[in-house]
């Protein structure tokens, strides 16, 4: 995937009335699932996802929205993006290529 | 300022042969500075940016190249979002509002 | 300050059944403001703080438990380092290294 | 695990010859696989580690260290927290129930 970057994302409602979120966050990771050219991966701190960065803001930019929609007043979006250009990366390899060095 | 976020905003260039990124830092500084409907703050971890949600993250997009137009191969970048939709906020009434409850 | 290390810390307790959290953040930053051999600026985003690493990062796990004293049953809290050691940094010197390039 | 929390931790090494930071990350990983009380899971972002707080903080402590120790001069580290204290929270237990309700 020529031109991609690898991003996690972190959306965590403010103000809910409960402590839980994953009904929330499960509404954004079906948006996901859904996304055309993106690859992901959900993890226990967000969700990683891979494409072109312009593909990857956008999803940002609606998944962000998604907690509104579902009652919440307030959303904290933390976004980290690791976006290599020397080399192509991919979710996979990346980790792949730490759990090698590790063995 | 109605409808708008906050976003703190961290370019981190990896790669640089050298630990100084301020030169790095200044060119994507100055682009947020000349940037329209964006509200500022530069601080020691990052630069604070208010307006649209759609206009943030354009600039993030912006900024986020100019590490690459100097000659790094590899950009981190972290942005975190805090979208409030029940009042309005601003960078200078968040820290405001805390410093007085503080005193 | 030699040996210091300059830390964001952002505090984000979830589930708190209002949008405001203010009184939260400022129960924390008046603990930073007492700590000792502690540097701070409180930020729109969160709070910088300068100090050694272990004493930064006593000071972050202190804070993070004021929320859940004041009923929160779940908190995100968001840490960022830098810690350069080929020259002292300051809170203050970093954002006037970029202002000063940037101009 | 009572009284656990679980974090996800990014090191990035800056000022390095070389745009991958693989060998340096491998090192820090290997560092969490023999750390003593604490389940952790690497991903493409950063690992996930889980243990009660102040052992977690110890251990971000140890592996920020790390690429000093192999010739860095400079160490952004970024660390998010997530201290849920209603119910016990695993890493697998929050992936897996974001995807339930995500099918």
């Amino acid at each position: 995937m020529k031109e991609s970057v690898i991003a996690n994302v972190t959306i965590i409602p403010v103000g809910t009335a409960h402590p839980s979120l994953s009904h929330y966050i499960a509404a954004c990771f079906k948006i996901v699932k859904q996304a055309q050219g993106i690859s992901y991966q959900l993890t226990a701190m967000g969700t990683t996802i891979q494409g072109p960065l312009e593909r990857v803001l956008e999803l940002v930019k609606e998944i962000h929205e998604v907690p509104f929609t579902q009652g919440a007043q307030r959303v904290f979006t933390a976004i980290s993006i690791d976006d290599r250009r020397d080399k192509a990366i991919t979710i996979e390899g990346k980790v792949q290529a730490v759990k090698q060095l590790a063995d």
